[in-house]
């Protein structure tokens, strides 16, 4: 699990005075990048050895609104990893407070560059080994525990 | 239900080529507003109105990459409406070729301008009627029919 | 000359109430877009060509703000063209009642796909031909006459 | 003086590979906010105390394509500050080799929160003051020298 801090930019506010949905769903992005980067396989790494991993769906819960200039934790782990799906998902909390933000997800799939899927297990066994190894087994380990089970809830 | 046509812009696109997955959310938001409008309820009407209806939550499926300079016609209808919920639904296609770019939801709630909780039902009715004249209960109709069983294959 | 009409998205909007200024950067590509598909020599026909041409520099006067679902007119012309630079100016008017919103322009350079500058009047004669017949050079027509001489007061 | 990195975002990247020039205007406010901040007179000091600072112009000229996951550093200066008008200068370069990305200038007025022009000086002298100290007037200082004259170079 890996922690990205964004914080909200004036321009993704909108008139409502607070932060626009469609925001919430780069910020998913924008801490996926950052925990893919920190197993080292990074977007750069994945496209240089021939891999898109598009996204396929996205969802996002959104529970209290954020503003302007706040900064706003996300936490970001891995919840089902199957042959040709990787899904994960997002929390995000105000970092003043712990107020819980948002909860999200997301679901990709791996492509070559011209597009045509790929099963990660067959054509990039090390990168698959990587992502795998984040799937939440190791669920009594103390830390983990409460992101286990906020995650049950949320289904 | 309505139909609403946005035109794929450069600025929409990302380095894999094609659209990136956040304005998919804008489009459902574009094709929204353009909706309300034309049952008479817009967002201007309503926000002079008293009412802001927050987005709580909302889901899209990519099937197929949309690119520059594509027209893509989004259908929109209510999919549910309880006293405190509001549920759209969209389905993306392409107009050159029919093929299914994307389906969507988004849920929404209602409230006051100070951010209150409020039920339209009690608080107006008449808005609270025009959505609920839109719910799909004439599914017998022939026109509609299409649309409610491609819904009901979506869940 | 081309008139594009951009209806004011919500997500377009920010805390102040009015227009992110940064979109009337986007709205300036739509409509350069839109112009140049007028002309024959759209982006696609362009890069299908092997032709990129890239944004070198922006700029924008924002006169009054521009409200959500506010319609904004677009004009759009090509104000000079040199060898290897293209600039094109922007007038973007409210269509309720002609208030000019802001004014602005884009100049672009012309690139291989590989990035390497190329003049037009060599690789494309026939595009090159094209751009330059939208030179203001009939400033004495009477219909544009008026945008010529705004265009002097702007500078 | 202040530095504000910027890190790129997929997102931000456009078909062309790179990243898409109306990010570099938000890229701007970014670093604006930061720099406003950091002198004590960030955007929500001055929103409380009835400030609002609406961009009457931009302008920026791009020199080297910025990619997705670079880091861009955002050099922000006060260029001049006279009555009504506070304009602010830019200087975006990449971080790995310090390739000059862009540059670019913001202007603003200052109104009150219904959007009548005020001048700070009167309505607000300590945020003036804070303000014009930041005026390029030592120049001959060694370390400011390199970007005054390159801010010279820019007219």
């Amino acid at each position: 699990m890996q922690v990205y801090v964004h914080r909200v930019h004036y321009y993704e506010t909108d008139k409502m005075g607070c932060v626009h949905h469609s925001n919430h769903i780069r910020w998913m992005e924008e801490a996926r990048v950052a925990f893919l980067e920190e197993l080292g396989v990074s977007f750069r790494t994945m496209e240089a050895r021939g891999i898109y991993s598009p996204v396929v769906g996205v969802e996002c819960r959104y529970r209290h609104p954020a503003y302007f200039d706040e900064e706003i934790q996300i936490l970001v782990r891995i919840s089902s990893f199957e042959t040709l799906r990787l899904k994960i998902a997002y929390e995000m909390t105000r970092v003043s407070d712990g107020e819980l933000i948002a909860t999200g997800s997301s679901e990709h799939c791996f492509t070559d560059l011209t597009g045509r899927p790929i099963a990660l297990k067959k054509t990039h066994p090390d990168i698959d080994a990587v992502l795998r190894a984040q799937l939440p087994l190791s669920c009594s380990d103390a830390q983990c525990a409460p992101q286990c089970s906020s995650a049950q809830n949320k289904k």
